[in-house]
Formats: structure tokens, C-alpha cells, sequence
């Protein structure tokens, strides 16, 4: 008898039908005799459509009250699901967060999970109960309602699983698990029957929207093994898991594509220290996640200056630039670009640790298929380049046939 | 400064622009510099919604996930009311029947109030915030939430103004206060300034549907002191309290007609001991709710036998029928006959106790207007008759002419 943690997006439990379908994959599993707790999101368009509701009161909700009204679609699809699996004579009780014993911190609409105290889910399990729990949710040690953000669903489950000491964690999705790229854009990308921790992050960071990071940072701190895969099907699916030295075999795991970067260019930045600190500071100042940041040396006349590139997100590409502008004066720098047509290229793979070669590889493969690179940049298990996003799919295309098949 | 606790139904909350106008006139109060606690129902239309959801699954669904569900649309309220406050610029906090320290028997969808510590309640308010509570709510002191069955904001509102001590309560409602008679059937009925509870009491449970008879009994026993008004208009409504001496001058405060009974009648019933006590223990365990119970010694030849009559709501008679038919052989009745077409009209008052001849002219006026009395049913302050139906409205104008004016 093994305790697995199961969970359902919102797509996978969007209607009474699809929660039915769910409560019969739970049914099947309990019926084999495992303990089973249920982690569920809001049925898809619930949360949007309160959303809506606030939005037409006002524009700048309270975050408090924000999370009493969200934490209310999670809560609808426990009370659901525990009632679809009572119809097929599975006994089940649905909890929300606070009641399963999830404690966070006062962060409103993004807080952190601070511990979890799992007595009530025990009891019921050990009663012969289907524990269903409400995910992306929480309560504060003074017992206010908190939501957890993006992704917070997955993070419910994976820190359950810790919690619970588990024997598995299911992320079920609506794809068949994770990728060695996106069948969408690379026909023959295959699913991968194991990823390490870090090479998911890697893969996520790169692009690939399998699951938010923090999720998976929390299970590589944890060391929650979960497997990714389809509620739609039966086929086995992706396990995450921590690096093995076979692992290594492989160089190159998987290649992503991200579209939403854009770049921002100073030109002729003055080559004396604290510059780039300025820059970055003031960013960050302004809320501005930056990723790739290169700076070369600009061998131009006269004193000594540099050229610096970073990406950001593509939303914030109006908002960094305006930030950049502002600090004219301070810095004199000579002009600024952006570029919004760039695709950031990632191969990603524990193997390249032990592997040499493998930039090389990679960009006599872009070169052959005269791709110009932009922006390099590297970290011990992943190689990213900002090219050109009108070739960006057809460079993806070609390092996934190098790498992998 | 006064403690006022405001309940909201749910088409006082039924769209966010309600929501607002409710908002505003919390304000108003507030502004006033007076201490507010706002008990709100789900929005119309979100608690049928999801019931609805949940038939799609069975049609037996287990009660305590039905309070798992329906217990959101409560909670979506407060948070749109909190949120709705805030854009006025009033600092307010909402909370769940949970949070506000109601706790309730373990009588899922129909729960009990046992006790309200609402430590929470006070300290938000202290902190100068209007506190908003889910109406209808509460948990059990193991922690599942319930609900507390039909007109369950009432009853949140008047228990927690009792826990509260608050210095009022007022039941905003889409009608202006309690009437003399439905003003819909007898146009010059006009609107009570007070009323006594047994009075409100007699009136709810003769079919004027102003409020559930159990919020008034909660009211009653803890001596809370409320206002039904209407939250469509500033206009004072009906204060509902505890009889005082000059409530006795008026014979008859109230007048109603109850068009949803239906009557039984068991014809040529043998005259034993026993019978009768055999027949309503047999529809009390068919959970049939039986109002008037009229019984008549018959008068035909043979051995002496009694017609035994009683309405049920309308929507019960074919039960009703059916457990009847069942007793027959055991019985030993002539036949059961079944009539629709019925009115209960009643006068209420606490005059009644000191003034004499009431019921006389309340029969001369129906004999007047050629009204056929078919039951008759007294309690201290309340006379009941059963009418041919299509007589019914024009009888409750004729009495109301009568007695009140």
C-alpha cells in the first residue's frame, strides 16, 4: 500500500464531467488499495471569473480580500470532487488549506508556504477516506486566508507529499509529461522518462511551461520525487527526481525556446566602475526581472566605453527602457536600442558537466544554419543564445537534431 | 457610538453594483462614527448555481460537501463587500462564519448555532475596521464547516448581535418592513412600526414570508432587538422586540393568508383510543410537517365513527396520501379525500389576550361575505381558519377591513 499524492489542474477538473473522469482515476487507484490524497485546483475560468467581479468594484483590490475571494473556486472543486468520488462509493473528505494543516506567511496573493502540520489529513486517511485538499491555498498562524500565486497548486502538492513522506507525487497536466522540446515546434522531440531537479529548473527558467519554478525548487529542497503527466491519458509520464550518475550519460536532456524575452542595448556606456551596479539596481528598484546580461567591450575612438545588453520579460520592455532613460544623465551613456524580435535558444543537460565540446557544438550547428548570434550566455548545465526570432524555431529545430535525434 | 449589526440578503448583494450601493450605506453609518458588523448572504443566483453543479454530478450528494460548496458563495460576498468598502475609502476586514467564532452543532445543511466567540470580531472592530461576516455559516468545534439551513444569514445576524451586545440589528430586506397583510392582495394594508415576536412569530408561521421562524425564536429568547427594512430606500422599517402594555391596545396586528396547505381527511374513522396518535406518528416518521389537526364526531348510524382532518404543505399531500392509504387496513377508515384547493387565512395579535368577542366578528365578517369556514384553529394570539381557496383573497380584505382598516 503506497500513500500517493495526485494533482489536478484546472483544465483537468474544468466541468463535472472532467471531475468525474478524475474521481474515477482516484477510484482506480484506491480500489488497488493505496492511500490517496487529492490535490485540486479551481475549475479553469472560476478564478478569472472573480477576478472579473473585483475589477468591476475596483482596480486595486485588496490582496487580503483578493485571497478570501479566490481561495473560494479551490474550495468548490474539493467539495466536488469529494462529492463525484462518493458517487462511485469512495468514501472521501475534502479539506480546505487552512483545515489540512497548510501555514504560510502574511504575503498575500503570493505567500510562502512555512509549514505544514498534516493532522487532519492523517486522521482521514487513516479512517479510509480520499483526503481531497484545496491547493493554493493557506492560512496564517493568526488564521487568515492566503493564497499562494502562480503555480501555488503544484506547490500544495509537492509540499504534501514532503509533509506526508509520500511514496509519490503526480502532477497530472494536460500534456503527457516533460519534453526533450515542444512537439509543437520539434516533431520528433520525444518525452523524457526522467529529468534531474536541475535540469527541470533549467528547462523551466528556459521557457518550457511545464510547471513554475518554485514548485520544483521546493521538491529538489525536499527531495520530492513527482512524476509529470497526462490526466487525459493512462501513459506513464516524466519522473523528476534528484540527479543519478546515469543521468549523465545523456549531454543534452532537453532544448527550449523562449519568445518573451526582449533585449534592451546602452550604447557607448562610460567603461568606469559602478555603472552597470546603477543599472541594475534601478531595475530591480523598478520591479523588472532581468535574465541575460552581457556586456562587451566597445573598441571604438576616444575614452574608453562599453556596450551593455540584458533581456527582459517582453511586458516589461516599455517599463525598463523608460527606467534606462531616466538614468541618461547619471551615467551617459550614448544611446539605447531594445529589440523585441529575439528568441533565447537553451540546451540544457546535467551531462555537460562531464561533457566538453558541447558550446562548440552548438554553435557550429547555428552557423551552418546561418544563425547569428547575439547574446551569449552559460551556466554549469545549460547553454543559452539570444538569436534572431524569426529563425529561432528553425535553430531550435536544428540543435535538437545535433543533441538529440 | 453605537454597535449596529446590518445582515444583506442576497439580492441586496445580487451584482457588484449592489454590492457598492450596499457599501455606500455601511459608509454612511460609519462616517457616522457608529461600530458596524455586516452579515451578508451569497449573491443571488451563486448558491442555486452550485447546487446545480452538484446535481450534474448525483443526485444525492453528502451534506457536509454541500456546506464545503455552498459555503463559498458566503465567503465570495465578503470579500466583494470588504473590497467594495475599501474603494470608499472605509477600512474593513471580512471574515467566515469560522473566523468570526460561530460555532454549530455537526448537523450538516442545517446546523445549529451553539455558541459565538467572536474574539476576532471585536478585535477588527476595535481596530476601527467594519467587519464583514459570512452569513448562514459557521464551524463545528471539530472544524468542518456547515451551513445553517434556510434564512441562515438571519440567524447569523441576530446571534451575533446577541454575542455582540449590540446595540441594533437591522435585516435589510426588498420590503419595507413587516405589514399588516401582504400589500400585494390588500392594497391599503400599511406598514407596522413594531411588532411583538410572538406576533412575528404567528405571522411567519401563518405564510408571511418576512422571515424564518427560528431567527425570530433565537431573537426572542436572547432579547435581540431588530429592524426589518429595506435596502432599496432609507424609509425606517418594523423594530421587532419583546411585547410592551401598549402593544395590547391593538386586537389584531396582522392579517395573513397561507395559499401552500393542502387537506387530508380521513372519512368514517372508528372512535377508538389510539387512532390518532397511530396516524401522526406514521406522517412524523414520512417527515411530514402537519399544521391544523381538526377532528369531528360523525354523526351517521352504525358504530361511532369521526372524521379526522389536517393540512400538510401542498407539496407534501401526495406523500401524505400515500402514508395514509398505507394505515388503512390497520385503521379501518372509510376513505381519505385529499383538497388542494384551500387558504389558511389568519389574524395575529397580542390584543387578543385581553379583548374578547375577536373571534366572533372575525366569523360574522366571513359569514358576511358568504366565506364557508372549513377548519378552525386558535392559539392565544392567532385564529386560523381554512377557506375555499378562490376565496381567499377577497376573505383577507374583507377581515383586514374589519379589524385594522
Amino acid at each position: 500500500m503506497a500513500l500517493i499524492v495526485q494533482k489536478f489542474g484546472g483544465t483537468s477538473v474544468g466541468n463535472t464531467d472532467r471531475i468525474k473522469n478524475v474521481a474515477r482515476r482516484v477510484a482506480a487507484y484506491r480500489t488497488k488499495g493505496d492511500q490517496l490524497v487529492v490535490v485540486v485546483s479551481a475549475m479553469s475560468g472560476v478564478t478569472d471569473g472573480l477576478i472579473k467581479l473585483s475589477r468591476e468594484i475596483t482596480s486595486l483590490p485588496s490582496e487580503r480580500e483578493m485571497d478570501m475571494l479566490l481561495a473560494t473556486g479551490e474550495q468548490q472543486t474539493i467539495a466536488l470532487t469529494a462529492i463525484a468520488l462518493h458517487a462511485q462509493g469512495i468514501p472521501a473528505v475534502s479539506l480546505t488549506g487552512a483545515q489540512a494543516g497548510i501555514v504560510t506567511d502574511g504575503v498575500h496573493t503570493k505567500a510562502k508556504i512555512q509549514n505544514i502540520t498534516p493532522n487532519e489529513v492523517h486522521k482521514f486517511l487513516n479512517d479510509g477516506n480520499v483526503v481531497i485538499v484545496a491547493g493554493f491555498q493557506g492560512q496564517t498562524p493568526e488564521g487568515h486566508i492566503t493564497t499562494l500565486g502562480r503555480g501555488g497548486s503544484d506547490l500544495t502538492a509537492i509540499a504534501l507529499a514532503a509533509a506526508l513522506k509520500a511514496d509519490l507525487c503526480q502532477i497530472y497536466t494536460d500534456v503527457d509529461g516533460v519534453y526533450t522540446a515542444d512537439p509543437r515546434i520539434v516533431p520528433n522531440a520525444r518525452k523524457l522518462d526522467e529529468v534531474a531537479y536541475d535540469e527541470m529548473l533549467e528547462l523551466a527558467g528556459a521557457g518550457a511551461k511545464v510547471m513554475q519554478l518554485r514548485s520544483v525548487e521546493f521538491a529538489k529542497k525536499f527531495g520530492v520525487v513527482f512524476e509529470v503527466r497526462s490526466s487525459m491519458n493512462d501513459n506513464p509520464g516524466t519522473i523528476v527526481k534528484e540527479e543519478t550518475k546515469s543521468m549523465e550519460g545523456v549531454v543534452v536532456r532537453g532544448v527550449s525556446l523562449d519568445k518573451n524575452q526582449a533585449k534592451v542595448t546602452l550604447v557607448g556606456v562610460p567603461d568606469k566602475p559602478g555603472v552597470a551596479a546603477r543599472v541594475f539596481n534601478a531595475l530591480a528598484d523598478g520591479a523588472i526581472n532581468v535574465d541575460m546580461i552581457v556586456q562587451n567591450v566597445s573598441h571604438g575612438s576616444g575614452t574608453p566605453a562599453t556596450d551593455l545588453s540584458f533581456t527582459v520579460d517582453k511586458p516589461d520592455l516599455l517599463k525598463a527602457t523608460k527606467v534606462i532613460e531616466g538614468l541618461k544623465g547619471e551615467i551617459g551613456y550614448r544611446e539605447v536600442s531594445a529589440d523585441e524580435n529575439i528568441g533565447k535558444l537553451s540546451i540544457v543537460g546535467v551531462g555537460m558537466r562531464s561533457h566538453s565540446g558541447v558550446a562548440a557544438k552548438m554553435f557550429a550547428t547555428l552557423a551552418t544554419e546561418g544563425v547569428n548570434i547575439d547574446m551569449i550566455s552559460t551556466s554549469e548545465i545549460k547553454i543559452s543564445v539570444v538569436i534572431d526570432l524569426a529563425k529561432g524555431e528553425h535553430a531550435m529545430r536544428a540543435v535538437h537534431a545535433a543533441f538529440i535525434a
